[in-house]
């Protein structure tokens, strides 16, 4: 078998993969990429770590023989990298596979095809279409505010939500959440929950998208994305994500609206103080000013005053530094808007004039 | 005490004593930067960890009495960066100074001045000048060679060798050297050693040099670097170098010379499969060729074969493929050339058609 096609194409399609490749240490062929045939002029290559499958179709320029291999992930995706561009012959010889171009040749070694998990593709359920820009454009809205934490099975993960003609991204990490919502083509109200895991494998194989086009279908048991020749099928998680309505403040006492990047800059430098002492910064805001302030016992304190139009009552609240900046980094229009309700509940953080996505930031009880 | 300068300003200062600061574990005085006056219109910084001590003068736009007062150095450098470019005033009030700009403010405890201790300058001895670019040209060339080891005394460090009206740098490792050279205008034949960290230190101030004109001066025990308004001075290492003029090779039998760039790529090519295996890449030249060959046991091998004019003898020799990157990077002409004795003795690595520097490379036995 040998194949050969331009190098910045086998890269594409090796990075595209490669975010489902399981760590070396879980079993030897979750660490390979199966090379296999789709058809007489496609490469396939796939990846998975038995939770989350990427599919994607190579196109060589020229092709003999069928391609039937599974090699290393890690060792192609970083030959072909350091490759110059150019034209990269892949040829198979004995158990081995030959990676060329120029005068460089590597030999690898194959594992075993038949030891390769293959992953069905999804049928029938749930299915819609929505655009990759908006997608991505979701997910990084959200995708901050989910739960590090492996062993919370329902934080460590993104909520998916249909309802009246909308889907939603929901994460949160039980001090804050993220959410984020589009108008789709969608008559069926239904939900899922994807692990923070296969939420980045997503976002990173988006980024080779040529097309706008996504094709999200859900079984009930896994959803599979589709999209250019690219296809991940990845498995829900069985578990319940808390419900958020109920996190979502209903009316509010105090509103402030002011300069996006004025509030970030100033949040960021009263983290400063912030960050030595008990981590935590104190809004003060009354009819005549909006005052940020930080304090550590060693290490002095930070007072700064900012400029903000404020309705309603007078609030002292305080809040983690850094889930305020977080949150104000993604917020991309000119002026933001702080929804209080009284000092032992959430802050709702939002662009103003922009629809679609809202932060909700737990206060730190003051003493 | 209250005076008044531009952000840019303070942090250029803050930036060029900051390397001298000990990490707050040593002796907490040591973590500060000491604020004194020089004169009536000009605050002097310094930053000392009891081996390099670094002075650096601020004129601010406005001044009022006397300031005297150490601030914990990494606080102060991260408010300052963390600010918006304006002008920031520093204002002392009983204990603590307050930092000020628009409407932020941060108040920090100052330390005893009483407690700083206060490196006295060197005076005499050897005295040089030479440009502040070609040292920080000749410092890049050598540093990357000095052995991390702090406990290897000796070659923690960079030799400075005045011979001939010739400045030499030179850093060795135990498996690798690398020389740098200039012609000064001295007379007086010396050398002495300095520590990688205040090497680093040095690097790293040089950066802010307005001017281009750096002034050296030895008393025998300490030197002293002294560009626009700053002020180095560091203890030498006591510690003898080794003889670094027996690891030249006099003579040559074998000789190539070939593209720098290909030869890098190829080699950080190789290192790949040599990173997996034995970490050597060999290198096998006969009349024919000159072909670099890297072997993993378990992860196959690459082949590369190069364009290369060569004169002498063939040979097969090995090396550590991170040396020969190392210094194949530093190389910034357009060619390079490989001098060979035989498979036991060192490379020497340097550019064509530039004087100045060489890098000599130990082989690895092959078996």
């Amino acid at each position: 078998m040998k194949f050969v096609a331009a190098r910045s194409e086998i890269l594409t399609r090796l990075e595209s993969v490669s975010g489902a490749v399981a760590p070396k240490s879980v079993k030897p062929i979750l660490s390979g990429i199966y090379f296999s045939m789709k058809d007489d002029s496609t490469v396939k290559l796939q990846a998975t770590d038995l939770e989350t499958a990427i599919t994607t179709e190579l196109r060589p320029k020229h092709i003999d023989g069928r391609c039937d291999f599974v090699i290393d992930a890690r060792l192609v995706l970083e030959i072909v990298r350091n490759l110059p561009e150019g034209e990269v012959v892949f040829e198979t010889e004995d158990t081995n596979v030959i990676i060329r171009e120029g005068s460089a040749r590597f030999t690898l070694p194959t594992m075993d095809p038949e030891e390769f998990p293959i992953v069905e593709p999804t049928s029938g359920g749930l299915e819609f279409t929505v655009s990759v820009s908006s997608i991505e454009l979701m997910i990084d809205r959200v995708i901050f505010c989910a739960a590090r934490d492996e062993f919370m099975r329902n934080l460590n993960s993104v909520y998916w939500e249909f309802e009246d003609g909308y889907l939603r991204l929901v994460a949160a990490d039980g001090f804050r959440m993220a959410l984020s919502e589009e108008r789709i083509d969608l008559s069926i109200d239904d939900h899922f929950l994807l692990t923070l895991k296969s939420m980045k494998d997503l976002q990173n194989s988006l980024k080779a998208a040529m097309s706008d086009l996504l094709k999200v279908t859900y079984d009930g048991s896994r959803v599979q994305f589709l999209f250019d020749g690219t296809e991940i099928v990845t498995k829900v998680v069985d578990a319940e994500f808390p419900d958020y309505k109920k996190v979502l403040p209903k009316s509010f006492k105090a509103r402030l609206v002011l300069s996006t990047e004025v509030f970030s800059d100033a949040v960021r430098r009263a983290s400063i103080a912030a960050r030595l002492g008990s981590d935590s910064v104190k809004f003060e805001i009354d009819d005549e000013q909006f005052k940020i302030v930080a304090r550590s016992p060693d290490h002095g304190e930070s007072i700064e005053i900012l400029d903000a139009n404020k309705e309603g009552d007078n609030i002292v609240i305080a809040f983690n530094p850094r889930f305020l900046s977080e949150s104000a980094k993604k917020i991309d229009s000119d002026t933001v808007e702080l929804n209080f309700v009284d000092s032992n509940s959430p802050l709702q953080m939002n662009p103003v004039d922009v629809q679609g996505y809202t932060y909700v930031i737990m206060p730190i009880r003051l003493i």
